[in-house]
């Protein structure tokens, strides 16, 4: 298997443009474990010959790509040399232009929060034909192996996705997060937040200045579905300290909501599950 | 493999009780394409000798099971002779408690909208071990099908999932949908609704009403990841109208939000998808 670490280096793969673009399959590769990813997703991953992948995607995961196949990595973890957004689109743009079909390996499912709509988006504008096969999203994996049902008749009647992302610094301003939060300090809702442990603080702050209780239920799972999997649980209050505490690291999937305290009655009876708090 | 359509008579399946109760393992059956189940389910099928099944769950996906396993229908469709929840949870533990591994195989993810809460909830009080499998949830699987990501930084930075339920008619009031119309109506997010089908028109009604435009983009998916996969597109105010004109059936799903729009322009690059409106 070629490995090219160095995606700004792809001149080798590349060769003029084919008569016929070849087409991309935008892939959920899920929460880690590869046996979260789809038949389908699998069964591409096996036939795949190029393959390009963010940080997100698991090891496990590639171990199921060919060992003949070329494997591009084009995360956005900090200190590495890797692409761009428009780099990873051009990059994808390209390789299909030159003939080379294109497995595009997103973690989770390439439609929630992946980016991979801004993708299909571009590979439609420049007439490359293309496929999108769904994956378990992180928010699944964490409900199930954690033992929290997302929803749930007696506690919650809708179900919300959002991102937990800070906004950089301005003029001067603390760093915030760009949330509707009068949505989100709903009651009997599950509130779901990626990517949420670096604003964890701010989240709890606003969602508890918004209305909702302190005590409220809240749990952070750190790397779903992996044998690292961690569940801590809390209550929006207490849970920034927890996770400080317990050195929680990314990526952990943050659920708010009084499902999140089904934990402690479903985790005894679970087989193979771990939760502190 | 032994079929049984009238699950109230199962006694021939039960024993006395083991000294060990065996393991449930609830399964997510995806949105009914087989090759959309996780790696890990599809396995799960192949091994189960003991199903309980759902009526949402697809024929394909019950081909997995071997011939000679028993499998019950618990289906809640009008008109069958099908178990209450609560009949369905206590032929599950009676079952385990005679030693019989089941296999509870239920649409979409057991944990979103599937009332797999409430079974996980009452297997650990009775004291069964047991196992979650997630699966990909209709939602996953009309989108990456019909071309409409869920999320995309340029038009939606949450997702809200929520069921459309009709309630019944109390007193002579209309039949009516308990759901938070306020939260629903907000801008910058994808509202996506299970089972709105039969409550489509009060659905538009109430969103326009509580400050959501008329023109919303909006796609009702039918059947999603099926061969009778359709997609209709209009608007909040179009789309009840051309639902009826066109004979959608359950199940469908319906997309609100500016997501919805995206489909014209990915569609045409698609392999395989089909849609009208």
């Amino acid at each position: 298997m070629s490995r090219l670490d160095e995606p700004l280096y792809f001149s080798t793969l590349t060769s003029p443009p084919a008569e016929q673009p070849a087409a991309v399959t935008l892939v959920g590769a899920g929460p880690g474990d590869p046996d979260l990813l789809t038949v389908k997703a699998a069964r591409a991953l096996g036939q795949a010959t190029l393959v390009l992948y963010d940080h997100l995607v698991s090891k496990d995961v590639l171990k199921l790509i060919r060992d003949d196949a070329d494997l591009i990595y084009v995360g956005k973890e900090a200190g590495h040399h890797t692409l761009t957004q428009e780099g990873i689109i051009e990059l994808m743009i390209r390789l299909a232009r030159s003939g080379r079909a294109v497995l595009r390996l997103k973690g989770g499912d390439p439609y929630i929060f992946g980016r991979g709509g801004e993708e299909a988006q571009a590979l439609a504008a420049a007439g490359i034909p293309f496929e999108t096969i769904p994956g378990i999203s992180a928010a699944q994996a964490a409900g199930a192996l954690a033992g929290i049902p997302l929803t749930h008749r007696d506690h919650a009647c809708s179900l919300v996705f959002a991102t937990g992302h800070l906004r950089e610094a301005v003029d001067g301003e603390p760093r915030s997060v760009d949330l509707d939060w009068d949505m989100l300090a709903r009651p009997r809702q599950t509130v779901v937040i990626y990517m949420g442990l670096g604003s964890l603080a701010i989240i709890s702050e606003q969602l508890i200045g918004h209305g909702l209780s302190p005590d409220t239920p809240a749990a952070l799972v750190e790397k779903a579905s992996t044998p690292q999997q961690r569940c801590l649980r809390g209550s929006l209050q207490t849970l920034p300290t927890l996770a400080r505490l317990q050195g929680v690291k990314p990526p952990a999937l943050l659920i708010i909501g009084d499902v999140a305290a089904l934990h402690e009655q479903l985790a005894p009876a679970m087989r193979a599950t771990h939760c502190k708090g």
